[in-house]
Formats: C-alpha cells, structure tokens, sequence
C-alpha cells in the first residue's frame, strides 16, 4: 500500500524524525525491513540476532502470525470503541489475566505502554491511602512521564528536576556486588544480606513516617539498572514491611514479567503477591502499544463510589487488547514460560563460563533469559569500564563489535544485557554468545 | 479467532475491568460490537449516531477500510521496531506531515497519544529555553499523565495536587459569554476584547517574570471546556507575545487538528505557526494509539549535541505510523477537510436554530464541525442548567433521552459537544439534531 524505495528510508527518517534518548547529530538508526523469530533484518539484508527483544519486549518473538492475524481479525471487526466501552477484547483480555497473573489481583485498568501504567498505580495507591508519598528505589526505571521519570531512581530524571512530580523518596536496591556497607565483609550469608536490607528499608519508612506513605513501588527485577534479583526473603520481607504499616505494595513488572523471568511473572518466584501490579512489554509483546495495572478488589473498590479521575484516549485499545488475549494463548500453547525457563539454565551456564574466560567479566547475572554482565577494569577493585551514567571508548568498541557481527544487544554504561525473545533456541543463544565471547577481548585489553 | 457470546462482553467486562473517569459501581458501558460510518451498533443491534467520534477522534468515521488494509499490510510486514529504528512508515509519515502542518514545522516526535505529546512539548521547550515556568489556561485540558494534568487548568487536575508537575501558572481564557471582567460591557467590540485578554496574558507574564516562562501552552480551540474559539487577533497577539519575551509558543491540536475546525489545524484560521504542536486523535482517527509533536529546527537543534531524555517503548509504533498514513491520506482523497469546513456551516446553522426555539440555550458556538451547546437556566443571568464540575437530573435526563432514542454525545456540566466525524452529511446532521430539538423540551422546562 505505502511504497518507498528501501534505500530512501534511512534518510526520509532522518530528515523529519525526533529521536528520543537521543542527541539528534549523533543517532544511526538501523534500518529495519522485516523480521522473524528472533532475527530482524535491516534494508541491505544484513540480519541481526535479537540480544535485546527489540526494547526488551518482543518476548514471543517476532513475526508472530497467531498475533499479527488477531489483530487483523480485530481491525476488520472493531478497530476502536471509546474507553468507556465494552468490547469483546476488553471482556477476554480480562479472562485471560485472571488465569495468569497472582491470585488475588481481579481487576485491571488498560494503559498505553508501562510509564502511564506506572503513574495510574501511583495514583490508585494515593486515592487509596489518602497518602501522598511514594518511595522507590535508586536503581529504578518506572518511565518517562513526568510522574513515572520522578519516580524513576536512576539519572534519567535528573535533567527534568525539580519539574517533576513531588512526592517521591528513593532508598538503596540489595545490589549484592556493589552493596556500599558490605565492602568490609562480602562473604556475609544471603540471610544476614537481606536482613540488613530490609532494615534499611524500615529505617526510611520510619525517618519518612508511615503515615505519608502510599506506595512502596518496586521494579520485582530491577531491569536496565542492573538485573537485580532480590536475594531470597527480600520480597517476603517488603510484603510484610507494606502490611505492618499500611503501605501499597506495587510490583512494576513491564520488564520482568510474561515469562522473562522463567515464571509467569518475577513475583511468581518468591510467591508475594503485590497491591498492585504494572505491566506493559511483554503484555503485547511490542505487536501493540499496551500497559495494564492490576489491583486488588480493595484498591478497586476504594473507587466504587467515587470517581477515578483518570483516563486516556486509547485506554483499551481493541487492536492492543487483542494482542494481548492472542500473546497469552501463544506463551501458554508454545509454554514459553517453561521454556524459558530451561533456555535460562543453559544462558546461566554461558554466562558462567565467559565470567571465567574473560578477566573483563567482574560479574553475571540471570534469572531465567533476563540476564547481564558487568564489564570491569579490574575484577578486585571492580572498577567499572565506564563510569556511572557514563560511556567510554571500550564499551562503544564493544558493541560495535557485537553489531558488525550481527548481535543486536543493549549496552548500558558499564553493562551488557541479554534480552533475547523466550523461544530463543539453545543453539541460537550459542550463536550469539560465541559473537560475545570475541568481543570481550576488545574490553579484557582494558582489564589489569 | 476469539469467540465470545455477544451477551456476555458487558458482564464479563465488567467482572474484571477498572473504568477510567468513572466510580466503578456506576458504570454503565454500551457494549459496541460493530461501527460503520457516523454510526456504531451495540450488541443488542441498537444503532448509535456519534455526536462525538467516540472520544473526540474518529474524524474520518468508523470502519475506512483504506486505513484498516494498511494497518493489516504493516502488520503483516513489520508490525514492530524499536522507537531508535528506522521504518518505512517512520520515513513516509514524516513526508506526510510535512505536507500538512503549518510551514516551518519540520521535525516529528511520535508518541502514544495526547497526554505524552503534551509532556513531550514542555520538556522541550524546557530544555530549548533552559526555563521552566508553563502557562497554561483555566480552562484547558492536557491529558491525565502527571505532567499533563498539572498543565491542565480544569478541575480534572484537582484530585492530584499537590503531588503533581510544579511549575504550572494557569491564566484566564478570552470566553466571552462569561468573561467577569466584561459583565458590564457585554458589547465591547472583539478588538477591544481581545487586547483585554492579551493585556492580562501580558501582565500575567510580567509578573512571573519573562525569565522563568519557558513556554505558553494552549489548545487552540477550547475543547471539552467549551469550545472556546479565540477572537480575531487573539492568536497573533500570542505569537507576538512569545516573540517578545522569548517564549516557545505550544499549540495543543490534540482535539482541534486534522480538519475538527474546517482547516488542516485550528491554527490556520488565524495563520499562526506556533514552535511546537501537538497532535493526536484525528492523527489515526482513533485506529491506532498515536500522538506526534511537530516543531520548528530551532526546537530540535537545541538537541543536536545533548542527549534528549525522553521516550516510551512504543514511540513510533509501526501501525500507528502506518495507520496515520492513511488517515491522512483518506482526508486527501475524500477533501474531508474542506467538507468539514461546509457542513460546518450547515450545523451552524442548525445551532443557530435550536438557540432561538429553546429558552434552555443560552448560547450556541462552532468551529467547522467542533460545536457546543450551553444550556442555562436563565438566559439573563446565564445560570448554568449544571454547576461549575457537577451535574443536575437535567442534564442526566436529557443525555439518557439523547442515548435513549440513538444520539451519542457528549455532556460537560452543562453544556452538550457537537463533535461527529467529519464526512458526517447535512442529512446525517439533522436527524441527530432534530433528536436534539426534543431533548433541549427537557432542559427548556427547566429555564425561566
């Protein structure tokens, strides 16, 4: 229907687009023509392995016809009716929620993407409570609204302060490898790690005062910042810190959740259930633009009588919907999540062993295909191959190297991330990590 | 694909969804199953004539099958790519845009929808200026993210505060029919009315002081808060404001672009170009969740050598891009532009009609198709049939007649919106309008 000549779109997008996370003279956008599986292929064919899911999203892969051909049937059908509306897709997308996420969170509002999925479960919570703060925690990314980037921990939000939502107190992630006070004694248990932790938490919840606190709003896996998987008792031990003193606990799982994690959702793994919970991502898979917060009847019914006031145009979108109702049925007939599952064992493994062949290598982690590495200048000192918040020529040399070699993957400061589509196969991730495992001798040159 | 029985999408709908602007044990949702035209079918086959493009969007009316098929063939093709990639819809949507917005407004930021536009435009303004002050009006609506409902001057924004964006000054609207200051001198000429208002915009400049103002942000017709249609002069006074004091102009086309006013944007009546607009709504006509902030080059090169920080998963998703190809391309073919701009002095008329047969209407205002009726309880003292952000079983009563014999409209307070889609014929008017001619015997009763 649109024809242009594949050689025109680089330039016919650079010429108009507004690049976001961008300085506009320095972008070099890949080209994209079409992709399949976990490949996309730019406009010269060259073919990329995807490391990343596109945006860490696509976690069914690409080119998914049970997907493409709901929506289709739903364009065909309905393609839009008014948020206040019921459809068919809103009926189902509901049903098939109730299967998957924890038990006990029966009623969802649709959002368009995870930032204002975020922001509407912040407001839930302060319409709930009648509180008004919100804490977070520093390594946190919640979105790029001005609600969602204020309660963003990390130093996305610097440039937009003090304009931004007031309210929000960060305390500090159980960051294991980099944990400020455990410098002198590294070898303590899990137990006493996360118990120190939780300590810290109550501490501020205490200094900030419970009764000012609506939400306790936490990434179940930090996501960008580090793939932080809460040591064990860590999310049982929030649970029962957001009980004690009336707080909203609220899961954002827009990354960690549909399967990334090997469970349905990273909660999944430490059988908390949350107030609230936000999704996006993985929701759609990317194949439609979609968010959704999932809530306790209680939080719900604190708006039985009283109006939400809330709301956007697109909020349950029919075409997104049903891309969620067709996104679900396929990870549940392919059972990604099982098989993400197992493909998370063998990434572990390759993991482990370019930690032990790459002096470059400080640390990895992974919970199921959610995984990470932290690149470092020297392995005692942990020294990082760029700066916080910064970039250096290693890391630039480093993915590059990865893209000229066809692997797709995000690197961020110090880091690499590994995001692949849950139907990766062993072999294909194999693939990927043997480009990896060369472009680590251009960062072990840096490494004493 | 999905198969539900047609009875069962409003209770299963209501089982597990949280509706938006509303109290959830209110609720009372049409279950749409089919749209076609200016019109769109419950599941009991009751037919509804859209007063207000579902939500103020469907400009092109339901069902165009020439944006469907392109949204089916981008589906098919490349349904995602990440927002730092290059697309063919990206590259043409671009062009497209080109062909349309006010001349100088050369570079596209695409995002989800309205609200996020809005945000997007004051971070850049914010960032091109290095100041942080918005004005905004009282009157306004800006979206319900954090940002945008800050920016926001109706009472919608209430709920939040104080926790929302800071740094919002709200001044008066140029709204004749209740202006305070000009209750003794209803008969002042619009020259002299509007330097009244520019004078104020002005003061209110001066005493915030120029330096701390990085931008004045309007909808260029009042939407649902009375489809204010600025004086003559009003708009250039603005720019010429802007101009003085270095202050990015932002234009919120979000409800009165893509022909809504009988022009491309609202903007061009006055031929204004503003440094950044914001679009949304007619942009897909509601097929796709998209919005877009068009701004000169002077706006994007201050990003030129920064990072700008900003952006969402779905930024420059490839159907929504695709679908406001087509959009626009159907408002080519079809001159629905130009159409609008016709039948809308047709429904003048008509509102011109029903103000002198019902005592109810205080007074009647239109812009191409984007009309509204006020109703009041007496035309001398302009008592409004509803209060300021309430209701009254008048109001109640006549939209349940309107709904009741197959008119969808659209009620704010006390006044009725007039919003259709824009290939809306004059026969397709007035049957609306004559069901419209009975329900104002309601409110009639009502007024002395």
């Amino acid at each position: 229907m649109f024809e242009l000549d594949d050689q025109d779109i680089l330039p016919l997008s650079l010429e108009h687009n507004f690049w976001t996370w961008s300085a506009q003279g320095k972008v070099n956008p890949i080209p994209v023509k079409r992709a399949k599986g976990v490949y996309f292929w730019d406009v010269n064919d060259k073919r990329y392995l995807d490391f990343n899911s596109m945006v860490m999203c696509v976690n069914i892969g690409h080119g998914e016809e049970r997907v493409i051909e709901a929506m289709v049937e739903q364009a065909r059908e309905l393609p839009f009716a008014g948020p206040g509306m019921a459809t068919k897709p809103r009926a189902l997308l509901g049903q098939a929620l109730s299967e998957i996420v924890p038990a006990g969170l029966t009623r969802y509002l649709y959002t368009l993407g995870g930032a204002d999925a975020n922001e509407n479960a912040i407001k839930l919570a302060r319409g709930k409570t009648g509180k008004f703060k919100i804490l977070t925690r520093y390594r946190s990314y919640h979105g790029a609204t001005y609600g969602a980037i204020a309660a963003t921990g990390d130093p996305r939000r610097a440039p937009w302060e003090p304009a931004v939502m007031p309210g929000v107190v960060h305390f500090l992630d159980p960051y294991r490898y980099r944990s400020t006070f455990h410098r002198h004694n590294p070898d303590i248990s899990e137990e006493e790690f996360t118990q120190d932790y939780l300590n810290h938490l109550e501490e501020i919840i205490l200094y900030e005062r419970p009764e000012t606190i609506a939400a306790i709003m936490m990434e179940s896996v930090t996501g960008t910042n580090g793939i932080i998987i809460p040591p064990q008792g860590y999310m049982q031990g929030v649970r029962a810190l957001c009980d004690r003193y009336g707080i909203v606990m609220i899961a954002d799982e827009v990354m960690s959740g549909f399967g990334r994690t090997g469970k349905w959702f990273a909660v999944n793994h430490w059988d908390v259930t949350p107030d609230i919970m936000t999704m996006a991502k993985g929701l759609t898979s990317g194949y439609a633009p979609l968010g959704a917060v999932a809530m306790k009847p209680e939080i719900a019914d604190a708006y039985r009588e009283r109006t939400y006031e809330g709301g956007l145009t697109y909020n349950g979108h029919p075409i997104s919907l049903a891309a969620a109702i067709a996104t679900i049925r396929v990870m549940q007939e392919d059972k990604l999540v099982e098989k993400a599952a197992a493909t998370g064992e063998a990434m572990a493994d390759m993991l482990a062993e370019l930690k032990e062949r790459h002096p470059s290598v400080g640390e990895v982690r992974s919970i199921g295909l959610f995984g990470i590495l932290e690149l470092v200048r020297d392995r005692k000192t942990k020294e990082p191959m760029a700066p916080f918040n910064g970039g250096s020529p290693e890391m630039t040399a480093f993915r590059k190297y990865m893209l000229d070699h066809g692997v797709f993957l995000y690197t961020h400061w110090h880091t690499a991330l590994i995001i692949p589509p849950l139907p990766i196969t062993t072999e294909q991730l194999m693939e990927g990590f043997s480009v990896l495992d060369q472009a680590l001798e251009i960062t072990d040159q840096a490494a004493r």
